[in-house]
């Protein structure tokens, strides 16, 4: 397959990590190797109720413990609700993330809440203070999942702003006169009765925890200027910026955000997680430095989770393979904070929606629905690992009950090329061509045909799953970044952004898109990757699979004007030139038609910064950019599995991604982000799963120990393709890569397990115990 | 008097200091502060002979400390000299500073220079370290003045630069031709020998030391990307940017200086000091960071100090007041290495000459001399302390030996309005506006007449001196500031200069200038006082009383950029109007007729960063100024004092500093200002001096016991004046005023002992021990 690639002297090609280096080394500093030397430690109370009010907190005891500086409770903090949600502000009321929590919360809303905080010397002092203080409840009864929230008697837990538990009810429909039960009369008559597939069927996804290395890390003081600073390990500094001025009651410019190095997000950083209490707690003791670790277990259970959703589906196709049309009714626990609110359910919906073409239509309903479980947010791909949870099951199941084959069935009746939602479009469509290749490297039709009628203990199976995904957020939110360069004295350059390096190689990609754009050599590129709210160009920061494509235009409009900034000067003092016919390549400025190079751009830059005629010139270039494109991403996935029956055990014997992600920027950074995505996505598949007790809300396993995430041991060899095509919206052609990878193996895997066994697994994770049960049911074992 | 003045919104008022909260609670972050907690500590071995070479140095015992982690010497830093002079880098090879020194030097030119540094996991282990290397030397004869180094027969230090120790010689005169001799005989034809009076004499003035408050440190590392990274208490870390990329050989894009909060500098820090080294060291450790925190000891001997003078002046006036022609042959010790090499020197000969009218000429010769004596480099007004030592007791010997009454003397006979000198220009003249008002402030001929034949043991005298003092450096050097400026989402402004906080209010005053110029109010104004030369935009820094003339230009040239981004988005809001019919003012957009508000900056910076019509605006100027003009400050000081004759005890009764100093920015720092330098001159008049042991170059008084600067209880009540006219070129009307002050109280003090006892004091300080002497040589004790 040929397409229209882009590959230029560096965007294209695999450039070394620029924080390789430092990061190996352990020069790279994050949050926590920052804080000042003389620190405060916080440590957080948290509720041990799942659901109630505080009545009273006793902090005599806590006080009195030596090295306590203070002990503040929940009712000590403002009384102002804040969001927490990484999203842009919006101008429009109705479109701002819901403001829900307190810095400390009297109302108790899962088990875990945070109801005090103690600032001590160090943390041992903090820790002992923290067990003395003691705290008087009013509980209400727990209700952990969302079709129990929707129980009338379920306590409302926002009832300031909803009298019941709905966050939200969508009903995203492709023609707002769509019925089911009316489509299948219509289809009946159409097609037949007997010639008509129909699969109805609950598919359920786990609570997840992103499981990010580097803890949510943070430390605040007020500085010089009476500015409230926090440093943190999040992805989003100007977002945190917003929301922690909005929980403390004070101006924006008042606050200021500073991100160094840190060690994944994976959304979990996508919101503002302890900062704002962090912020608060240092103005409570004279802006005096605070350091605030969160721990594993408290950011499994305080932090954020991938929602949980469970959703009826049903859908109907012909015998020969066509698909006619579905729906779904999702129920989603929100748990005790809105964070993100509805729009990760309303992606999920879209996403179900969008994906196949529904030819009697298709609606995706959903219900978002506060609980007394952990808050879910953001986490990478933002609703459509659960999406295609119940899209591509749904299409296995109908295949499988249909005997169709899904491969065929997919090439049949999924999203077309030049489809549009909205301002989402599929600019360049390459889903189709990365189905051909992972469908070529699994041997399916081999695999399926010497896989059929297994039978005994070892069983081996070939799935597939399919996925789109937006790249960037518009036109449902703000996209805009925005981008500074300043040309150093000997001619290398600093680049300066918004957008944040969290460990996907982003600093690297950017770096590479300035040299492109420059013509200054990627070795002379020095990104800052530290951003600072008050000196850093505004951009929203890292989610979305959005900053290679919204940063990268952004880089590209700027290093236009830095360039031409450059030519300026070089005909300043070479007045014989015209700007028009210069151009600057490998660090010279060079005549365009000969390649002749009049000056270098060190000669240059000495010159602009120590000529003294006059005309000194500092050069830079500083640019913002607002991007009102969004193009699909897409994919799949196929994998070849094998199956212990009696052990319920899956072993992973081939398994490949494949992906329509435009111009690929970086091809070793892009395949070590499709490997990253697809372990987790594993996890998703075997193994992870937040267990939350359903009498008090209580988590059960929040440690490592108890919550299994894949390791390098449990890992197969990860192949990896892409189908290579420029996009006429990105920078340099280039789509969504960073959150993709993590969608479709999942599901791929589920629908293995379906060609080697026959079942239809509908519950994930597909643990050991549920396969076994499974088979059990099934009188496979 | 009633001049132009500009009292603005903010410029000439009294605004409290940006950093002033910050700083009274220990807020404010200070080098050391910042380090990290795991760095390493660095220590420098000094040579314990004044002149000679090191022969060999065993490291041995040394390295077996525990603790230490390397031991490095002069036989391993790279084999390149460097510059470490706070001067713009020149494109003119031959206005650059002078190499002559390595990072550690094998040759050595002061009892004190460096030879070998040890880097150890903390102090106690570097300490003792550094007292078990063994050094061998071999050693020249030891000479520590400008005439012995001038001897045929010293050594030279830098035998590769020059044949023999003189930096430079040079001889400005108001006429090539003028011959001291050859006036003499002009004038006796045309005045009558018996109507000429002549002083010949011998000034000397003292080595000093700058007494900052913080001592000089720094602590390096290299950073992620593998930039050599140093945090230094600098006055120029651009410049030290330069220096240290110089004296490591490496790229100036692979060096980034960061520069805090610093703790006084008065040029010391003017000087790459150990910023070169630290950086070195950093890289001979795998790149960890490496704190090295230079001593009171150290600082005074091996940092930079105010240049020993030792000048042969002679004058004629005529007997009815008219001074006729001056020479005046200045020797000036320079230290070991050349620092800012004979660029205090010429700016000394310059003022001496300028001063005064010339109407028969004046010779301004000087020799700038390499030395076994600590080095000396910028301090507060750069030459100008001792160059009026020079001229202003000479005219008052004069007036003395002629009777004449000083104040009618320089009335007559000092430079005039409209004087320029190449292109520093005196554009705005209050010098005898200041003399008139510190004449009637110490009531001059009443003192004069009453303190008339006095005899016993306390007695009184008034003296005076005046001055003046060029802003900036251009037209001698490169004069160029940068700024940025940000909108807050909360129509706050962040305010980014590359020009340096060094103590002295100059955030508070660039603040002031960004509100009058903005319309955004002074407290809305985020000035972000640390310089990071990977971020900041290019300043050379603080030195040269230039940053509020230059950087002020900026701002206000940033300013006005940034307020026509802000009117052209207005406009995008409000397309009801035009940018010429708005401004902004008290944070709004307003008519500029009416006055009428038609958006808070608020509302517009909210909207520009987050309405999502695609026009989307991260508001933001930057901008760089090559300034290329100079305008004379100018001022005196008029004292009163009381003499115990026996005790050699000077005791102030009054003094006051008038200042003409254009546009006082802000009058309550302006004061401080002055208070500060008053204080230091006070401290060159009668206590301050390094004494250096003739033999070995070694310095004897090393420390605050030994070497006395003045404190709060030896400081009388300062009063200070200002004629506060608007310079047309200054920014807001602002001339020089941060080094100034310092200049004229010594002169004035030492003026009126003459006044008091007739006694010619020659030499700086005026201890107890010299007074007594010199008294009893006149037998008035």
């Amino acid at each position: 397959m040929e397409y229209d690639k882009f590959i230029g002297k560096y965007v294209g090609r695999t450039e070394l990590r620029v924080d390789a280096y430092g990061k190996v080394t352990g020069r790279a500093k994050y949050s926590a190797d920052l804080a000042p030397k003389d620190s405060y430690v916080a440590k957080v109370l948290h509720s041990t109720i799942g659901n109630g009010e505080v009545v009273s907190i006793d902090i005599e005891e806590a006080k009195k413990v030596d090295g306590v500086v203070g002990v503040f409770t929940c009712f000590d903090v403002p009384d102002i609700e804040f969001p927490t949600a990484g999203h842009p502000y919006s101008l429009d009321p109705g479109h701002r993330d819901l403001c829900d929590r307190h810095l400390l919360n009297k109302r108790v809303r899962y088990y875990g809440d945070d109801i005090a905080a103690v600032v001590a010397l160090d943390e041992v002092a903090a820790t002992k203070a923290l067990k003395k203080i003691k705290v008087e409840y009013k509980e209400y009864p727990v209700f952990t999942t969302a079709r129990e929230g929707l129980d009338k008697n379920a306590t409302p837990l926002h009832p300031n702003l909803f009298k019941d538990n709905v966050i939200a009810h969508i009903d995203f429909k492709t023609d707002k006169d769509f019925d089911y039960d009316k489509a299948m009369e219509e289809a009946k008559k159409q097609y037949g009765a007997e010639n008509l597939v129909e699969i109805v069927k609950n598919v359920k996804t786990p609570l997840i925890s992103h499981s990010h290395l580097e803890l949510p890390v943070s430390y605040a003081y007020v500085d010089t200027n009476g500015k409230i600073t926090v440093v943190a390990s999040t992805q989003i500094p100007h977002i945190v910026r917003r929301c922690v001025a909005h929980a403390l009651g004070v101006p924006m410019g008042k606050v200021r955000i500073i991100k160094p190095y840190i060690g994944g997000g994976f959304g979990n950083k996508q919101d503002a997680l302890y900062e704002p209490l962090n912020a608060w707690l240092t103005t409570k003791v004279n802006g005096h430095p605070v350091l605030l670790e969160i721990s594993r277990e408290e950011t499994i259970v305080s932090t954020r989770t991938r929602h949980r959703m469970d959703a009826d589906i049903k859908g109907v196709c012909t015998k020969d393979g066509k698909l006619l049309f579905r729906k779904i009714t999702n129920y989603v626990a929100n748990g005790g904070y809105a964070s993100h609110g509805n729009s990760i359910t309303a992606k999920c919906a879209g996403i179900f929606k969008n994906l196949y073409k529904n030819p009697m239509g298709c609606s995706s309903e959903a219900y978002t629905v506060y609980t007394n479980s952990p808050t879910s947010g953001a986490m990478r791909a933002y609703g459509v690992p659960q999406s295609v949870s119940f899209a591509e099951t749904l299409a296995d199941d109908l295949c499988f009950k249909a005997g169709l084959d899904p491969y065929k069935f997919r090439m049949d009746n999924i999203v077309e090329e030049g489809f549009k939602d909205g301002g989402n479009v599929f600019y360049t469509y390459g889903l189709k061509d990365a189905m051909k290749i992972g469908h070529d490297h699994i041997k399916w039709e081999e695999k399926r045909e010497k896989y059929k009628n297994q039978t005994g203990n070892i069983r081996r199976g070939v799935g597939m799953c399919c996925f789109m995904y937006q790249t960037a957020v518009w036109p449902i939110s703000l996209e805009v970044s925005g981008v500074r360069m300043i040309l150093n004295q000997d001619g290398s350059m600093q680049l300066q952004i918004g957008a944040t390096e969290i460990g996907q190689g982003a600093d690297t990609v950017f770096s590479q898109i300035a040299a492109e754009t420059t013509g200054i050599t990627f070795d002379k590129v020095y990104i800052m990757s530290t951003q600072d709210t008050d000196l850093t160009p505004y951009d929203s920061g890292a989610y979305g699979s959005r900053q290679s494509y919204v940063c990268g235009n952004a880089i590209h409009k700027c290093g236009q004007i830095f360039k031409k900034n450059i030519l300026e000067y070089a005909i300043h003092m070479k007045p014989e030139y015209k700007v028009e016919d210069l151009d600057v390549d490998n660090n010279n400025v060079i005549i365009k038609k000969s390649g002749e190079v009049i000056l270098t751009m060190a000669e240059l830059a000495t010159n602009a910064i120590y000529e003294k005629d006059g005309l000194n010139n500092h050069i830079h270039a500083e640019a913002s950019i607002e991007t009102t494109t969004n193009t699909f991403a897409s994919g799949c996935c196929f994998v070849d599995i094998e199956i212990d029956m009696k052990l319920g055990l899956i072993t992973i014997k081939d398994i490949i991604n494949v992906h329509d992600s435009g111009t690929i920027l970086n091809p070793a950074l892009a395949i070590a982000q499709v490997h990253g995505g697809m372990s987790m996505s594993l996890g998703y598949a075997m193994s992870e799963e937040l267990l939350v007790d359903e009498k008090t809300g209580r988590v059960l396993n929040d440690n490592w120990l108890d919550y299994k995430i894949p390791t390098a041991m449990d890992s197969p060899d990860f192949h990896v393709e892409f189908v290579n095509m420029k996009d006429p919206t990105g920078g340099y052609g280039n789509k969504a890569l960073g959150e993709p990878p993590a969608v479709p193996p999942a599901v791929a895997v589920r629908n293995a397990v379906l060609n080697a066994t026959g079942c239809m697994m509908n519950e994930f994770p597909m643990t050991s115990q549920r396969l076994v049960a499974e088979f059990k049911k099934q009188g496979l074992i």
